[in-house]
């Protein structure tokens, strides 16, 4: 197998972006990453996109053949990749095995979701699809709902404060301040959380993530010849990919999500580091309770402490890890196929030594975590420096 | 690059299958592939299922996921692939490269679709996600209108008569006859279709691939492990795929899918054989014109003389390619998401000899070729006996 690394990246702005349709987003962002890349079109060998509801979003499927038709990329084959809200990093492994396997020299990896066409209403039912349909959804379950289960359950079993939760929506906002991509920058307190209208007790609004426009992607290509577009390669090192029960009912535990153990598991093994060794970390926060349990089933906290350790600053610069630079998916907003691609460029910008005013000093490790609904999909990647 | 095999194959029976789930139709055609195989599913390393409008036909994104958990496969990693009615052949294809990559050993790839669920107006919705939705389907286009256009100018330039495509349809049913697990099992007669109601002139409804439920299922090997599970290897030789515009209106040609052309092209170099090499094909019927520009595209007939062909029998046993011996779209079915699939478990059936009462003798070479939409994306595959 070759060794892939990062040669090109390309964000849009995230937020709520009226003036731009799925195909405006995805056309914006992939030309960035290919123009990054120092690239042109036709020396691409192949995509993939990660999206999640476009049939219901947008009324389209089949975006693979889209994008390639609006990049200008034709004949290329283009493929749509779909996990719920891990579509992006999923998209970003299929990717990676087609350099890795020598099939494809340079690949491009898009990730893309346009989310404010509908109502609310329709955005929830849409994103519904990510959890167990007839189990889950249609008895009355949403999103916020299950990882309220979560969130109290922690609560209960390790004694996790809505305050401890609000630190995470709090480091996040901060962080995002500084990444212009962002949906929101602009700074909140625990208590901005604390006094905001309840969604799914105890989750308020501001401990859930928005509803996002948005694309990001990048170019993959052999590590081997990275050095010929790119002084700056970041070479991906390990990805881990695993399921859990689709319904939450089924687990045997609320308060971690086993594939997010087990995909991590894979992806240290995979890269031969250790948590102690991940600097700087994107991870799925779509609500406070997500990342809390993430950045303990990574093994950064041990179990239980995840949130103690968001509220004491461990987290966030001159912490153990530097948790979602970007601002998260709370802060920069999760327009849900393209947010594990972001995580990527954003990986990528801080390897590179290149995410003004968020920067983590000397970062040569990171660590993007990108989960499915309600953790029935997990995908870790480990990213570092190639130079 | 390691070379792949398919080591089992499963297929539900297709249809109006009001009794099965999607989750039911899916578990039973995976069950059968792991069967087939000889395996036991914790051997599996990872799998691929393609499904077109899983969202809008039965409100299930997240499927790689469910069927994992379905399947009792969990924490395997399970990837949806989505490329319209090219899904299922997408998702053959990230398998191979999975295999071909050395990054898995045992791959099983799934197609499904469950469509029977909604009203034909509602399926026909879902199904236009597989055009330009802002350019075509929103101002009035259907497919069948988009085809329909397609068999006029075919007509216009070439000759091409209604009996000609109707002779496509009498074909596909004859051999349908003889698949206990096709839609329809019935013969029909070129009367039969051109006294059958008009759906978009020159289309009668018998020029249509129907309306189906099912799921096809395939495991993959390594080619220097496959004879460890079955005396029976079938070697996938060549996988191509290319894109083309969304809508039908941007293209050169309203005669030729250019997709197709290029796909084939990367295919037949890959495996180092020629179409006149080719004795047995599943080819992309969706409607009749489908498989007559199919047969002159992929170089079997030159252009224009496909429906001559087709009427002359050159088509069928004893002619110059037996085309279609699973009854094809038209009469097998087409649950969109399954087609591809299934077209590679019918191919491995007839390199084993397997294919009862349809059986191509002596074939050691196969086809298939699978299209998203009105030929955004083609995706074709080479088959060979590995025994």
């Amino acid at each position: 197998m070759r060794r892939v690394a990062i040669i090109g990246t390309g964000m849009t702005k995230f937020g709520e972006n009226w003036e731009q349709s799925y195909r405006d987003l995805v056309v914006e962002a992939g030309i960035r990453a290919i123009t990054d890349a120092g690239i042109s079109g036709d020396k691409i060998d192949a995509g993939y996109i990660g999206t999640m509801a476009s049939g219901k979003l947008i009324g389209q499927e089949h975006v693979g053949a889209l994008i390639a038709d609006y990049m200008g990329l034709n004949p290329i084959p283009i493929t749509r990749v779909e996990g719920a809200c891990a579509s992006g990093s999923l998209a970003l492994r299929e990717g990676i095995m087609a350099i890795a396997s020598g099939m494809k020299d340079l690949v491009v990896v898009g990730g893309v979701e346009k989310m404010t066409d509908l109502s609310t209403g329709e955005v929830s039912d849409a994103l519904g699809g990510a959890g167990d349909q007839e189990w889950e959804l249609f008895m009355g379950a949403t999103f916020p709902g299950l990882y309220a289960l979560m969130a109290r359950r922690h609560m209960k079993d390790y004694g996790t404060t809505s305050e401890m939760l609000a630190a995470v929506a709090v480091k996040n906002h901060k962080h995002g301040v500084h990444n212009k991509y962002a949906q929101y920058q602009n700074e909140i307190t625990i208590d901005t959380v604390l006094n905001s209208k309840m969604v799914a007790d105890p989750l308020h609004v501001f401990d859930c993530s928005p509803i996002t426009d948005g694309a990001a992607g990048v170019v993959l290509a052999p590590m081997e010849a990275a050095e010929s577009y790119t002084k700056k390669p970041v070479e991906i090192v390990a990805s881990g990919q695993a399921s859990d029960t689709i319904a939450l009912s089924s687990r045997d535990s609320m308060t971690e999500l086993k594939a997010t153990k087990i995909a991590a598991e894979k992806a240290y093994t995979q890269a031969r580091v250790s948590p102690k060794d991940i600097e700087v970390a994107e991870v799925h926060d779509c609500f406070t309770i997500a990342e809390i349990m993430a950045i303990e089933d990574l093994g950064f906290f041990r179990k239980g402490e995840g949130g103690k350790a968001t509220l004491e600053g461990k987290t966030t610069f001159g912490g153990d890890v530097v948790v979602n630079t970007s601002g998260g998916l709370k802060a920069a907003g999760h327009p849900v196929g393209a947010t594990g691609v972001k995580q990527a460029v954003e990986l990528t910008w801080q390897l590179r030594g290149e995410a003004e005013g968020r920067r983590v000093k000397v970062a040569q490790v990171g660590l993007s975590h990108n989960v499915g609904g309600s953790g029935a999909t997990a995908v870790v990647h480990i990213f570092k420096r190639g130079y």
